[in-house]
This record gives C-alpha cells, structure tokens and sequence, in this order.
C-alpha cells in the first residue's frame, strides 16, 4: 500500500475497509499489551533453580561468608564473570544490587553532586549542562537527566550507532557537554549494533570532551543474541587503552534479563580512579551489595560458556515472539510507504517508524481497539519525538497468539491513520 | 580501683603490675576484634533455612511474579510484617532492597535535591543547614551528613533519649536545623530506650521546626531483645497523629540482624505524603526492589510471633557475650572511678566512657597487645569526641572465649591508662 500516489477514491476505499476493520476488533473486547521490555513468565523459569541452589552453603570460592555485610566490590568470581561480559578485566568490575539503573543514576549523582574527578570537577558548578542522547533511546536514561536539570540534546541514530560527526562537532563546541547515553549492542528501541568505527570514535570522546565528560555505556543486551551467530562487539575499553582515555567510559550490564529480572545482580566497569571514586561515595549509601544472590548466580552460571548456553534458552522463547511480529510487519508494510522497522537480532524491541506526524494518532487508535502500545514520545528527551513517528514495541512478555491478535490491529492501525492523514491532508 | 583519691605510691605500685600485664598481653600475641557490631555465624546460621524455602513457588500470596520488574513500593505482606514491627499501617510502608542505610541516603539525597514537600523544600537552596547529633550516636549516619556538607550540632544523649531541652532550644532557635538522627530502642551504641515522653517530644519537634525538617528515626534494632520481657519502645507515628506532624518523622528498619546482614530487606516508613515524594524521585533509581528475597523472608517469617520466636534464638546467643563482656567490666570497674557504662537490654553494643581523656589511649594500648577497638571518637560526628572518652564495644561477632581474652586486655587497658594519666598530671 503507498498512500503517497493513491487516488483520493482509492484512499476513500481503504479508509472504508480499515475502518470497517477497526471497527471490528474494537467491538471484540481485545485487552492486550505491546509496551512491556520484560521477559516472560517462561524465561524466568529457566533461572527457577536459582533458589535452593546453595544446599545450605553461603561460602564463596574465595571464602566469604556471603550472609555477612561487607564486600562492597562483590565477589571476586562474581566480578570475573561480569567482567567477561563487558570485556573487561575483573579488577575494573564493581558489583551492585538488582538494578543497573540504580549504579548509572548513583554514577550521575555522584557526578553531578561531588565530582568524579575530585570537588571541582561537580557538575553542579556548572550551571547549566547538558548530555547528548541517540535517538530513539530508553526513556529511563532520559529521565536520569531530566531529573537532575541536565540538558538533553538530541543526536541521530544510524544504523551504526549514534551520528558521530554530529556528536564529535557538538563536544568540540560546547564544553558543557558532560555526557552521552549509548546502548551499544541491540540498542534500545531500534536494535542496532554499534559498528567498531563508532565505538573507537566514542572512545576517542575523551581527548576533545571537558575532563568531566562521560560515556554513559549501557550494555543492557551483551549477550541477549536472537541469533546463533552473534555479531561482536567491539571493545571500547581496548580503544580507550590505546587512547589513554580509560577515565571516559563508564559500562554498566546486569543479568536482569538473564536470570530474574527484579533479583538479579547488576555490575558496573570503569577505570580503577573511577572505581575508586565511585566506591568512595558508594560506600557512605549502604554496608555492600546482596552477596548471597551473587553466589547464587555464580553457582548457576559459573562461566561464559555456560551463560551462552543458557541465553540459548531465552532465544528459543524470544524467537518466535519476534518472528511473529516481524511477519506482520513485512506482509503489511514491506511493499509500502508507510513505516519503517530493522529486524533487530538480539535485544528486546523492535522500533517502529510510522510517516511523520501519525505516532500518537496509531497509538490511539490501537488504544481504541485495546492493544496498548508505549506512549508516544517515550523514546525521546522530555517524551516528545520532534515527528511524531517513533513506535516501540515490546514482543517479549506476551504469548505468540497475543503477539498475532496485537500485530494485526497495530497494522490496521498504522494503514488507517495514514489514509486518514492523506485524506485530511 | 579508685585513683582520684590512691596516693602516688599507690599509683606507682598499680601502674608496674598494670605495665607487667600489658607486657605479658603483648607478648602472648593475640588477634582480637572487638569492633564489629555484626551477627556471628552462628547467628546467622539460623536463616540458612532461606535459600530454597521456595520451593519452585515464585508467586506471592496477593499473586504478584516476585521474578519479574516492579514494585515499588514491596510485597503485601512484606509490608504488613514491615509495619508490625514499626508500629504504623501497611500503607505507610515502603520495601526497599538490602539496605537501610540506603534509604536513609537516599532520603537525606532527595530532601537536600529535590526537597521532600516541593522543590522550594530542598534543603540545598538554603545555604548551610544543620542536623542535630545526639552523641554518642552511629557514624554511618554521620557519614552521610558529612557527605552532604550538612553541619552537625552534638546533643547530649541521656538514659531516656537525646536531652530534649536542648533539642527543642536548639531546633526554635535555628530554621536551619533540618533533622535529627535518632536510634530509638537500643540506641547505637549506648543501648538506652527512649521514654514515651522522649519521644512524644520528638513528635512535636514537627511544630516548632522548619517545615522541611525531619527526624530520621532509624528503628534498627526494633525487635532485638536480650531479654525476654522487652521494654515497649512508645509509638512515635501515634503522638505525631495527636499532633498532626505525620510529616515530620521518617523511620527505618531492615531484618540485617534478623536475617542475613547482606542480604535482608530494609524498609521505611512515613506518611503517605513523604512515602508518595520518596516513590516519585525512587522510581528514576530503579525498576524496584528484590521481591523474591521479600518473599522467601515471608515464608520464614510470616508474622510478629513467628518473628519473636526467632529473635529468642539470637538472644540465646547474645546473651553469653553480652555477659562475659558485661562481667568483666562489673568485676574491674564496679568500685572504682574508672569508667562508666550501662547494661543494654538489646542490640548490638556496649558504650563504655573511660575517664575524660584516656579513649585514644585507651585504644592504642589495647592494639598494641592484640586487640582491635573501634576507633576513639568514631561515634561522634567528625570523628571527634570533645571528652575523648567513649568506646563502643561490640561483643557480638567473636566468640565467648575471644571476648573474655579481649576484655581482659582492654580492662588492663583502662587501668593502666588511667593510672598513667594521674601519674602524669
């Protein structure tokens, strides 16, 4: 379907038709939802063993009694495998709590408040400043800034990550640029990989950024691979070596959606000065992290070998999820001009982009015949998508049949709001 | 030993047996740790029982999927246990993660940010703001003051609670003074309860402090008897709703010493306006706190009697450290002018007031025969006790044949430095 060359009869044709459409699943009580990056209930159960997994023995490897307080660094195994994840050494690893979230909004605080560079470095005593953000992105990372006074600025998001002459210009101009938020592997929403030039490019950030300036590196999706064969991605901690700007990265990661996705156990790597500095303020907000859940991990996923072959597992359920997703997609809008979409190989969403200005009117239309979708604007700064076009949707939590019932309405509702928009037009 | 009144002779003669039993201490090469106010292993041992009490049921009763995201504001029933123990209503609870001290952090954070009763509340807007520090008192509240460059203004701590008259003088005379830390039951490290008329009086500290003032009522050892016939802490919420000051009190507590130290769950509680502000600033922190450990603590401890029960066993096994330390200090300082202490009925410390003078001394010579004490001063703000005389003794963690070597050692310690201090003066 390409409403652009149709006639205004064959429009008022299809408007007919997909009306009549919408009409129908209107009336047939639908309550569904597209809008939640969570696992399935199916998923968790692969971690079920989690709990019991001890047999009554709390001792780590390295002798910790993980019931005890302490161990603000986390266990040492469980700082290796994190640090296999990230790629990087297990010394440049600090474990957290539950929640990767939580370590990047201690990070802003912290260097907002006190400096991650020492007193004066605070962002604080700026003023006004600011944090480049790729868009489409994760709405958490937005509100982070936007809690804090932080500027955001939008940058565009390639296929290969976010635009890096425009972020490279943007720096060079503005030294009030403290930040950017990247989600480099199946990013949230649109599922890209960021190609290696992009990722030496964003490790060379801190040679022309102010030396307060940090990437902001949240490697949620590091080995949540749909396919057998993963794309690799490319070391940004290697680039920063070779640059010497180890100080400007911070990687944040978690097994939330490995094993339980309210109980796992998050991690964050940096530099050892940043380290150091985020354990000194760290440590004034608690006693350590859960080190029983730690070893509890640990016990179940001891290596990467074993972590592949369990992520294995969680693909054979996402798979199907998203293959049916896609097929809607590219029966519907393959021959048409209107959307746009990448088949994403890992992560948890598939990015939807509707013609300009028709986001908010397919979100409400899908409302009206009861799939619920994200609000538009949610992948944006301040939730307002400058076109209007940008749709997340989330294939994860739903079953197939739920995912297939949700698919055809949200289609009927993009083709109806673009005919509708010709129509007015 | 009385060595105001002993003649230099006197001195002279204690101060070589005292000297001679220091050398034979110093040179039986002892290791010993009377610092840490943690459970013992045995202690907790009793929760082993946690780790797959689940038995593969991930569902809470009220049926939320504890494995999944969300929940804010925690479990049902974890809530209901929560506020059993703190005397409010559930719905004045909130479930955090494994830390109290966290929400304590982020309390004192998000009053000093974001202010707690609207932006024009926040604490950083005002220029240089005050706490009030009953002393001795805990120095990880402190911490988080000194963190925030939040001044701290001592308060003489008596047997029923902070001296009132000075906290209501202080707190009329100064808009600035925006909170106060207090240890209610078993306070850290005196052990004293407050009166009801203690804390009737901090209820209505509400009506004469700033509006953004708070007292932070940090109820870690609630339910943390040695004895069993506990004194009844009185109900601060209850005077506040005679006052209507519910939004002056915030309290905390966590099962750490019920549990497992690192791996409990903390909770605080307030009015639904400050409860309804921390959520509103906590959820750009976090998806939510670890409900699956909420529920595994509810399947062990389900309710206050349950709990009882189970606090019976830790004081089984306080009890004898408590005594042996308690026995020694009795037998060397009963008769004498050496130093004063009091007998808890609970938690986890013994304060002990040397001579004023002699803590520092006091410390260095207990670690030079073996014997780690925590450091002089560290129960006062800045680490600076203007006597230099506390000394808070954990008893606790070591076993009872390492706290009879221990106070040994520090008994002789005291002696001898005060002997030494007349002989010098």
């Amino acid at each position: 379907m390409y409403v652009e060359q149709a006639t205004r009869q064959q429009l008022q044709d299809w408007q007919e038709e997909l009306f009549a459409n919408h009409q129908r699943f209107m009336s047939s009580g639908l309550n569904l939802d597209l809008t939640r990056g969570k696992p399935s209930a199916a998923q968790l159960s692969l971690a079920n063993v989690l709990d019991g997994i001890l047999d009554g023995n709390y001792f780590s490897a390295d002798g910790t009694d993980t019931r005890n307080y302490g161990g603000l660094d986390g266990l040492p195994a469980m700082r290796q495998l994190a640090a296999d994840m990230l790629g990087v050494k297990a010394e440049e690893i600090l474990v957290g709590g539950n929640s990767s979230l939580t370590l990047m909004y201690f990070s802003v605080l912290f260097a907002w408040q006190f400096g991650l560079s020492g007193p004066d470095s605070a962002w604080r005593h700026e003023g006004a400043i600011k944090f480049l953000c790729p868009v489409p992105g994760y709405d958490r990372h937005f509100a982070i800034c936007e809690k804090f006074g932080i500027e955001m600025v939008n940058v565009p998001m390639n296929n290969d990550g976010p635009d890096m002459d425009v972020v490279e210009a943007l720096i060079r101009n503005d030294p009030g640029i403290k930040g950017i938020w990247c989600v480099p592997k199946y990013s949230n929403p649109t599922g890209c990989i960021y190609s290696a030039n992009t990722i030496e490019r964003l490790a060379k950030l801190g040679s022309i950024a102010a030396p307060n300036f940090r990437v902001f590196y949240d490697n949620a999706y590091a080995v949540h691979d749909l396919k057998d064969s993963p794309a690799e991605l490319a070391n940004i901690m290697a680039f920063c070596e070779k640059q010497g700007t180890e100080n400007s990265v911070l990687q944040f990661g978690s097994t939330s959606k490995i094993t339980f996705a309210g109980a796992g156990v998050a991690f964050m790597a940096g530099s050892k000065a940043n380290l150091n500095t985020m354990k000194k303020h760290l440590e004034i907000a608690t006693i350590g992290p859960d080190k029983v859940n730690q070893l509890r991990h640990l016990k179940m996923i001891g290596n990467m070998t074993e972590l592949r072959n369990h992520m294995a597992r969680h693909a054979e359920l996402l798979r199907p999820r998203f293959a049916c997703a896609l097929q809607h997609l590219e029966e519907n809008f393959r021959d048409s001009d209107l959307g746009e979409w990448s088949p994403p190989d890992g992560g948890y969403f598939i990015s939807f982009d509707t013609r300009p200005g028709l986001a908010s009117a397919v979100i409400r239309l899908a409302a009206e015949a009861g799939v619920k979708l994200t609000p538009a604007g949610a992948t944006f700064p301040y939730g307002k998508d400058p076109d209007d076009k940008n749709i997340r949707l989330a294939p994860s939590f739903p079953t197939v049949e739920d995912i297939d019932r949700a698919m055809a309405v949200f289609c009927n509702a993009v083709k109806l709001a673009s005919v509708n928009q010709r129509l007015g037009a």
